[in-house]
């Protein structure tokens, strides 16, 4: 329980009780901004032990298992032959880095995961280059963004240089298990997970960051095909002051019942609307957020005639996707000098459906690990069903293929770029 | 992955886009109905087996522990001999129920407990009477706000009667466990986790209810200790249309890092606020909520000269707490007859902040399963710090004491009451 505290900067200023509408124009205010900011990791603690890469055990298995045909692989459900494990507690710090055979959990059933939510992961992904290589995709976004979400959860935070060489270690432990045909990868999922075995809730007192690996086929084996998406606010992602831009278990287990609600429906996805006041009209309008497992862009040709490409901005209630920061830096390289707007701003339904009614709507598609980009044919948003610009024959629009290709072209090595970390 | 989809009935109508102020009247109404209203559970599906209790295995251990003396006791950090558990498949429903050993989980690393926070519980107490008898404390409330739970986050629901059946058994194995001096208690923590080992966020298809047991000792040793609370609104605990009212590990692992910066100031727990329109007025208020690990009452002079007992209502954003149901109860039958008013209603801190201005603030307290009642000897809240109507030398006012003392008579069978059920 001796975790040390962690600061959180910049606090809330305080404001006497503001009229309604000061309060709406400053929700709105609020909403653009971080809540947190996380100060020095633990790992800089000098009395706590920092993860030493030259301790790393390696125990090899001795039943490797087989490998499936890429026709027959799922998405996170075979592993490979090992896992990476770094133990953590509060009056040592970090364990010796330890690849073992891929293994069980032996827990408490007090232990903190359990019952309090002390879990945070990442995704990130292995690619296999025509040469052979293997290659990480900007694996020091995911530990940046895995130790922001752990410290939001009094979990101890880790150099993510060092875990990036751990991970390297263990994915060319495992390179039989990354297929070399383009569209199939190894899933990466770091995972930290709370194990002291007390009910008390507060800090935990020990800790276990895991690494576990699934080779997996492209998300849309045939191509692209589109999804729905039904525009979802009876229930809730994310609000200010929450922890809707951390990737915490907390905020998946709670989207599972709206989504089947959707399924239901006939729509593969939720899109997470947030009910605010514009700060321009004062007006309240449904904000498009993120989908719950995909950030969202939408491109329009907006009221001045100019083509936008926009997403939600980083105000706390989305999550900072790499795949998002990425269209969006390519998107300024390569689409701005086309004449194209590329934009981080907050927009509403209302604009998504005006654009569509008045023939201005060109794409919307998600970003994400999983499918880089994936195509959105429609959202249900209250009564009406938003076409989102493709014609019934067409699964993709033209701005979702070029990032498609841009990306895939980065991650396997076609296109030599800083991003495409070589192992 | 063939978990029934659940309904979730009332849907909130969608409305057209209202003005600003009539969009603040809107939230208001909105916060003060449940979102969610959840169907018939699974265990009324013909084709899933329910939960048999003629089947029950016991499997006693054969080392049995020390017992702890009574002085040495720490909340949730030993445990009994034994514990209760019940396994669950998509495909089959309820397995046999199982006392074995206590004994460590295992489980696959890939499990969605891990991962997307598949997880819910509860807090009750077995306690010991004069003669020897074992008693529970309304344990149909915590069995059915299990349920409740668990159906949020598309985890099986179950017939509770036969639950609290087999924890009855449970702890008459664990008797010797149970201590018989006063304020004593056999804390008992039911919890169901989600144990699917793939991936894929969806609804688990295999889950574990387990019970464990911890033998506690009273709150405060040393009698009543008045604790004091920050008002937090920098970080948000719940909102309207999230899962603030279900008790699931998504919403304690957030709260850890305000406890931290509270404590770091001096002060025990957060009171968390949630900032919205007040119906009446029009103007914007900092809403009392609840303390996470508890519910709060106020007990004031209102302005109408009346003495007036009030918590906040079950509006979605605040825990449905079963000691603050009994004291509810037991005020409407106890103290309206002495001309209080007991209300369910929302209340400010600002209302808070005048009482005691004017010297109408009586007391304030938390309720909860582990103390009961918690005095409250200050709420710091912006700049100022409200008293809560104790004076330097006094830890606890009358109405908490009262409180304490009817509800522990009913808890430790003193008084015939239907809520203590004898084992």
């Amino acid at each position: 329980m001796a975790s040390p505290l962690r600061q959180l900067l910049p606090r809330r200023s305080v404001l006497a009780a503001p009229s309604a509408r000061a309060w709406s124009t400053k929700r709105c205010l609020l909403s653009q901004r971080r809540s947190y900011a996380i100060a020095a990791p633990d790992s800089k603690d000098p009395k706590l032990q920092a993860i030493d890469l030259s301790k790393l055990q390696v125990q090899k298995t001795t039943t490797p298992k087989e490998r499936l045909d890429n026709k027959d692989l799922v998405f996170g459900r075979t592993f490979t032959d090992h896992m990476l494990s770094l133990e953590w507690t509060a009056s040592n710090g970090w364990m010796d880095p330890r690849i073992t055979p891929y293994q069980n959990l032996s827990l408490d059933p007090a232990t903190c995961v359990f019952h309090y939510a002390f879990e945070a992961f990442e995704g990130m992904k292995a690619y296999k280059d025509k040469q052979g290589n293997v290659r990480l995709f900007r694996p020091d976004m995911n530990m940046a963004r895995l130790n922001r979400s752990v410290a939001r959860i009094a979990l101890p935070t880790f150099e993510g240089d060092k875990v990036i060489e751990l991970i390297k270690k263990f994915c060319q432990l495992e390179e039989r298990f990354i297929p070399s045909e383009r569209g199939y990868s190894l899933y990466l999922r770091p995972n930290m997970i709370g194990t002291q075995r007390t009910l008390g809730v507060g800090p935990p007192g020990s800790a276990l960051l895991y690494v576990i690996a699934s080779p997996v086929g492209p998300y849309y084996p045939t191509g692209f095909k589109a999804i729905s998406l039904e525009a979802t606010k009876y229930a809730v992602r994310a609000w200010p002051g929450g922890v809707g831009n951390s990737k915490l278990g907390a905020n998946y287990a709670p989207c599972i019942v709206p989504q089947m609600q959707a399924a239901s429906r006939g729509f593969q996805q939720n899109l997470w609307l947030f009910e605010d006041v514009d700060a321009e009209t004062g007006k309240v309008e449904d904000f498009v957020t993120e989908v719950g497992t995909m950030n969202l862009f939408a491109a329009i040709v907006n009221k001045e005639g100019q083509k936008e490409l926009m997403t939600a901005p980083l105000d706390g209630t989305i999550l900072e996707g790499v795949v998002r920061d990425s269209i969006l830096q390519l998107a300024r390289e390569r689409l701005v000098p086309e004449g194209w707007k590329v934009s981080e701003r907050r927009f509403h339904m209302r604009e998504l459906a005006e654009a569509a009614r008045e023939g201005r709507m060109l794409e919307v598609f998600g970003s994400g690990t999983a499918a880089v980009v994936s195509p959105v044919r429609s959202i249900q948003y209250n009564n009406e069903l938003v076409s989102c610009g493709l014609t019934e024959d067409v699964e993709a629009g033209q701005i979702t293929k070029r990032f498609k290709d841009w990306i895939e072209g980065i991650q396997y090595g076609d296109e030599a770029h800083p991003w495409s970390v070589k192992i």
